[in-house]
């Protein structure tokens, strides 16, 4: 079933609120796209104009309230909530500035707490000049990051949520599953990813919006350039990673493959990074940390490379973006909890300047992991 | 070709210098995925995942010197930039803030202005708490609004931009043209999307990121919202609106057919936006301004709607963004220069409740505007 039921949209409401009160904020102001939607259901692609800001008060008690472009009343109204007011943008000189300074002036003049996302993995989606004349309007007001908070409850999936990413993350499957009946030596990098695309949508995906990856001999040794036009080659490593989308869910995982035939090398990185993904499922249980997992990926890595890799992380959270909080890294504390959906995507450098990635996705239950996405296999595939 | 010579990108940094230097700033900060691909030539897919910020700062003389995490530094170094400064992100305790004030403290002792995009149609792609991190570390730095420089340079195309756009809109146009191949009375309108798609990446687009429409009778009441399963039936106004991509550049317009007959209401309401987009496109000419274009669609939209409509305006630029600058409104009083690529697309309302909107691209030339699109068919199609 595609969206959801008023009653999620008010659970997750009330569970915001219950952690507002519990940190002292009289309300939220949500700008993002995927803050949006969580809160309120409305979905549309309408956000890759970078055009409009949108808005989205969590109060404190009650539904949300919409403040958006005109242009998205008629979807918004649609949704459960009641109280949608619009303005008709663009209007540069008032870009819904004074709807907003007319609904928190009165939280501004008590003095209350306002809740913003200002940290990691957060933007400022509006203009940085329109906050600032947010702000100068509305003195009193007290800004606090809310980033804790919202990114708190989004991790934590709904079941809903799970069957959506559970279904996406079959079709990405699937796909990866078709590759060898399209790829084979000769095909033009960009070639195989239009093919990978069109392939995914016809297995039912919304849309393949991440479609990255590399092929070159022994190996690749970059993982978010756009192809080339090279033909694949006998000896060359061939990685995709996908995220593909449906009703608004991503899964996000890749596959490797040697065309023609494989050096050990390739081969032997390929059984390292198996193992770490391995390890790194088999470690996501409820209260273990995100730097558990890493330190658990990062042993086996450690048998190939013992550099601690410069990507920064080795797994992320998945949802209604590409990559979430939270982050599996040394820094990173958080503790598992059942119904987290989970990358596990351990990388290693080996020979000359050359990397691996490995990617599943997972869902955290009380026991052993659940994989969504179909495991991969346990020696690196050739392509023929 | 894809991608740009060093010698573009050179052309554009020293044009930005220019006008920098005739507006006293010291330096540009940008951060956002087009600003950055304009003067660097960085084009990933990577921009997905919301997890990393990316720096570009372009001085007043010399070129940009990049600030960003380690992952994308092998596709960076590729480009023609030669100063590419890096960090394991993601580290949220210092996510290229300690870079960022090393690479700014001397501007900031000497009491620089440091243009950063503050303005309409910008936002702030860094977490808001670094921002002010960044800030309090840099004091006695001016920080001034630099969106009319960038979105003034970035509105007038290069010819190799305009080639750019030129294929993709030749695209969009085939695209559209093989809708009545494969759409017909019956076909639930999310198959219809998801076949326009594969459609489309099979006649050559790299992606079709923006796939909105609306199937209803007699008319349809709303075009961001993501498609329903209802099949077409006769008497349907089907409207599909697409952005699609070829080397990070975007075609933005839409068709409308009717399935099986049309009633006169629709017609009548086709016919007045296809004359209305005559005059927009007649009206595209160096010198006039966004304002005369937005009159001389109005003028026509007008004997059918005389409401003003509440879209906020009648089109816009077009890029590397599905909208970009300027704003074909009563607000925007931007003189049109040559080689501006523009959309032109009216809308209107009529019956109960009914929108109608059709949309076409142009580059604006010395003499009458050139279609990108191929013009849409001056009475509404059937598809049976």
């Amino acid at each position: 079933m595609r969206g959801f039921t008023p009653a999620e949209f008010q659970a997750r409401t009330t569970r915001a609120q219950e952690r507002m009160a519990a940190q002292g904020l009289d309300g939220l102001l949500l700008m993002s796209e995927p803050d949006l939607r969580y809160f309120s259901g409305f979905h549309t692609l309408f956000w890759q104009s970078p055009t409009r800001p949108w808005f989205l008060f969590v109060p404190a008690s009650g539904k949300p309230i919409a403040v958006i472009p005109e242009i998205g009343a008629e979807l918004m109204r649609r949704g459960w909530l009641d109280d949608v007011r619009t303005w008709p943008a663009p209007r540069p000189e008032d870009d819904g500035i004074s709807l907003l300074t007319e609904l928190l002036s009165p939280l501004a003049a008590r003095g209350a707490r306002l809740g913003v996302m200002k940290g990691h993995e957060t933007l400022l989606r509006m203009p940085l000049g329109d906050w600032e004349r947010l702000l100068a309007a509305l003195p009193g007001l007290e800004i606090a990051d809310a980033t804790g908070l919202v990114q708190g409850l989004r991790m934590v999936k709904t079941p809903a949520e799970i069957e959506k990413l559970a279904h996406i993350c079959a079709i990405g499957s699937a796909t990866f599953e078709a590759v060898p009946q399209f790829v084979s030596e000769g095909m033009p990098l960009d070639a195989v990813f239009r093919e990978f695309r069109r392939t995914a949508i016809g297995l039912g995906a919304d849309d393949a919006p991440y479609v990255v990856g590399a092929a070159d001999q022994g190996g690749y040794a970059d993982v978010i350039s756009p192809p080339t036009q090279q033909p694949l080659r006998a000896g060359d490593v061939l990685m995709l990673d996908t995220g593909c989308t449906w009703d608004g869910y991503f899964c996000d995982f890749d596959r490797n493959w040697a065309i023609g035939q494989a050096d050990d090398a390739a081969r032997r990185a390929y059984d390292v990074l198996w193992r770490a993904t391995q390890a790194g499922i088999d470690a996501a249980r409820p209260g273990a940390t995100c730097r558990d997992l890493f330190q658990a990926m990062s042993a086996v890595i450690a048998e190939l490379d013992d550099s601690g890799g410069d990507i920064g992380r080795l797994g992320h959270g998945l949802g209604m973006q590409l990559t979430e909080q939270p982050s599996h890294a040394a820094f990173d504390t958080t503790v598992l909890q059942e119904n987290m959906v989970l990358t596990i995507e351990p990388s290693l450098s080996y020979g000359d300047g050359l990397m691996m990635v490995h990617e599943e996705n997972i869902v955290v239950t009380d026991g052993t992991a659940r994989l969504l996405s179909t495991r991969a296999a346990t020696e690196l595939a050739i392509l023929r």
